[in-house]
């Protein structure tokens, strides 16, 4: 059972230090402390419980040091930064956990672009030694590159040449997307083993500078100054603290304060019910700042995160979560009032970021999702999102119950996908108007009014309403859930593509792809291989 | 052996008639004419053969009749239109092959968009009787979907309920991204194994009308007579016709007039040379039009393709491409200037669209790409986008000798790629102003010129030249074929994507990671199990 919540105090892998405006994050990785048997952490190579550090620094950082402007990424290890994800680990990892390895590490990467983008933090990778693999894939998702030129210490990609798998956590979509290294240059620098050092990596845009060893802290340091002092982020004030999360478990089922999780394994789905808000909650920045990590919209959001990433990692043969919400629409909407009103201020913009990353998770998470709408639901404003996030929605029309949803101002733009369209956008690409007409409604949505508008997949009444949802739930649950998953990652991102969406598409459905052949994980395949005195032997045909 | 050259005589499936400005293409599969043993191609089901004929009518109709403004594309048998690819087919092919017949159908679905969205002509499927899956992906693929209401027939995708696979020949993509299918209604369609009926089916989106029995012909008739009625494509007189493509081969051996393929198998690479125009080629669309199939812009880029078909479906070993062209800078150029000073001439446009699609048949090839510029070449212009094509581009440096490299005006927009940028554009992504400093470069680059520039990745020298090629030749070959694949697939689409790219990236690349999975092709998958008594198990386990 992987737990993917952790705290500095914690923290086996990293340390993480606040000077001012300026953090250090530092990765020291001990080479016994693993979340598997079979393999050491050597080089500050790393598994996904030095990656959950990660995620959980960087998300800390963003509530509880909101007056941090660089981060400094950087190793504790002499000439090494980061070798990587640990390829005996690899080796040794089922297909399944392969993939959600990989997408839970690309998610990190992507928080910390966010976080860069959206909250005023600028992330600096001080390569104090060689990043190779995994390595440099994290300092190309950092704002700045620097490093060391010791005469040893390279930046490279060496999956393709030594493994025979890609750099599949952003490395090659970062590469020309990001950097925008040209493209041949590309090529030869992902086919080059030994990867290259300062004056070379720099020509091709690889890093942003080299120092030599004597000056190389001093020159990151003078350059993190000179970004400390050309920001314009205001002071915040003291961040708020991210409590551990209270949960109970029991054999079929997990249960946090809003959020509930209830396992039907015979069955292979889950019921997962997002409770709404309280009345009465507070509506001033200073009392949110109070409320702290109790606050529903921050709470909620972060027990669906976990929950979500528990289902995908421990509940492997759960392949469909029901959707239900809880709760009154009149606290949801003004929970939405709240976050609206003050939208510029730091905690405000955190909490609605956050609750953005979630719902981006939601999107990506290999899973069917139903949305259930059915009396004492709440699905308005940020609970909508849960809805059209959802694969079907299924509402009850019932006319003697009060079944309704509702939109708030939030489903406008607070939520992007990682294709940077609303969900209401790509829902609606064929009519977008119908985006206008739910955003300005006011009141509430009946049964009718939401299919009409075409909110709803399906209206069962009352009397076929369990009929319904149970078949769909066998029928869905009958069908190849690799087939699945291929069709919800293409049905779910309509419309444009973004890096995000390159990388979660097209780079992981390749390494996903490769992942599965011979020629990576077969008996002499080049994954299974590493590090024995054997040699892979490949297939040669191109396919 | 695949052979990819055909014409209508030829034809065993389809029938291709002309009435004036209207174009049948009629579906009538013979069951027994297959390129392999081992199924029958019931039910209008097709296989590569069955492709190939489609594709070669769709190039035919934009060389062969111009004046066509309407292509209906309907069935001979009776109430079936299409049951897409054949099962037994798929489930009997190597994974290789399973790979490559998806992407020359979706290459010939994209040539019939190209020839609607460039070629003033309109494609209407007339789904006389059921259209299933690569069925209804062909219907797609045309701009207008006219379904028989006769209670029986339907349109549908039922590759995810049936067979655990996707409907990977565009079908997914283009529902939610041609079509705009909302999403919800995109996943019920696509596990729904019996599909939509006409009503269902319009509301939904799925077609664009439905006729019942009595009045489908006429009412599809009346359609067509609308579009031509409507349609501003003028009179373009006779076309030309596209003979048979002269090629001589030997064990290792293919050689065409203009392109040459020299195997080196046990090295696993091909030197492909292209040879340039002739000088004093006619500049007037009239003598152009007497030219006719042998002019070498045509001529030249019809055997390219056919040696590319060639080399991806019957070298599967060969997985890299040394590219040289052969002949007189000046002669292209004085090519691609008629071509630019009669872009507005239907023929000399279809000949430019043409090349473009041979272009992007080669960024789309799984086999890696050398340019190779030494003396006595003729990458200029047309031929110079072969070079920028490439994955990477080795340029003799040797001041004795004359090589050159030229732009001409078809690099500035006549051969986009499959991402809607020009090669050079995605080439220069960091530097955009490089792309106008070339197009406006007056003359020719020399190698330290095209290597400053940024065209070239390497200039060895004439001493090391022929050392360097060979260890690039010999280091390439000794890599994963498969990380190969993965990793030229996202190196060479920088920037934007578009539906094309959605296609062959995102949705093929699913669906070639579960034409690996045992829930699909192991003993108890469901493609394996198709048509048996026995039922698909599966692992439930979600990816």
């Amino acid at each position: 059972m992987i737990n993917f919540q952790t705290s500095p105090e914690q923290y086996k892998h990293w340390r993480l230090s606040i000077d001012g405006p300026v953090a250090t994050l530092s990765m020291d990785v001990q080479e016994d402390v693993t979340i598997a048997e079979g393999y050491k952490l050597k080089l500050n190579s790393y598994d996904l419980g030095v990656d959950i550090e990660l995620a959980d620094a960087v998300q800390r950082l963003r509530f509880e040091h909101p007056a941090v402007q660089t981060v400094v990424i950087t190793s504790l290890k002499p000439r090494i930064f980061c070798a990587g994800a640990n390829i005996y680990m690899l080796g040794t990892s089922s297909h399944a956990f392969k993939v959600n390895f990989c997408k839970f590490t690309n998610e990190t990467r992507c928080a910390i672009e966010d976080a860069s983008a959206h909250s005023g933090k600028r992330f600096v990778a001080s390569l104090n030694g060689t990043a190779s693999g995994g390595g440099y894939e994290l300092a190309i998702a950092c704002d700045e590159i620097y490093l060391v030129d010791d005469g040893n210490s390279a930046v490279s990609l060496p999956e393709v040449p030594l493994l025979g798998v890609l750099p599949g956590t952003g490395g090659l979509t970062r590469l020309v997307d990001k950097r925008k290294i040209r493209r041949d240059r590309a090529d030869v620098f992902s086919t080059l083993a030994e990867g290259l050092k300062g004056k070379r990596a720099k020509e091709w845009g690889l890093i942003d500078d080299y120092f030599p060893t004597s000056k190389f802290q001093e020159a990151v340091a003078a350059r993190v100054n000179t970004i400390v002092g050309a920001s314009d982020t205001k002071d915040f004030g003291p961040g708020i603290k991210l409590g551990p999360l209270q949960v109970v478990t029991t054999v079929d089922a997990r249960n946090y304060k809003y959020v509930r999780v209830k396992l039907d394994r015979e069955q292979r789905y889950a019921d997962l019910t997002i409770l709404g808000p309280e009345a009465d909650l507070p509506t001033t920045p200073e009392d949110l700042q109070k409320l702290g990590d109790a606050y529903w919209p921050l709470q909620a959001y972060r027990e669906l995160d976990d929950a979500l990433l528990h289902l995908r990692v421990n509940e492997l043969e759960i392949g469909l979560l029901c959707i239900r919400t809880e709760g009154q629409i009149a606290h949801v909407l003004a929970v939405d009032k709240t976050l609206a009103d003050h939208k510029d201020h730091w905690l405000v913009r955190e909490i609605t970021l956050n609750m953005a990353r979630v719902l981006r998770r939601m999107d990506l998470t290999a899973k069917s999702l139903f949305a259930l709408i059915e009396p004492d639901g709440c699905f308005a404003g940020n609970l909508l999102e849960l809805a059209i996030a959802s694969d079907r929605t299924y509402m009850l029309n019932n006319p003697d119950e009060t079944i309704e949803l509702a939109a708030s101002e939030l489903n406008a733009c607070a939520f992007p996908m990682s294709n940077g369209l609303t969900r209401l956008q790509s829902r609606f690409m064929a009519t977008p108007a119908i985006v206008g007409e739910i955003l300005n409604h006011v009141g509430r949505l009946g049964t009718e009014q939401a299919q009409g508008i075409g909110l709803v997949t399906f209206a069962p009444d009352d009397l076929d309403w369990e009929d319904e949802i149970r078949v769909a739930i066998e029928e869905r649950m009958s069908l190849s859930p690799d087939a699945l998953t291929g069709m919800e990652a293409s049905l779910r991102f309509a419309g444009p593509e973004t890096m995000d969406t390159k990388i979660y598409g097209r780079l992981t459905a390749w390494q996903n792809w490769i992942f599965q052949r011979p020629n990576a994980v077969g008996e002499h395949g080049a994954l299974t291989n590493y590090g024995k005195p054997t040699q892979a032997q490949f297939d040669y045909k191109r396919t």
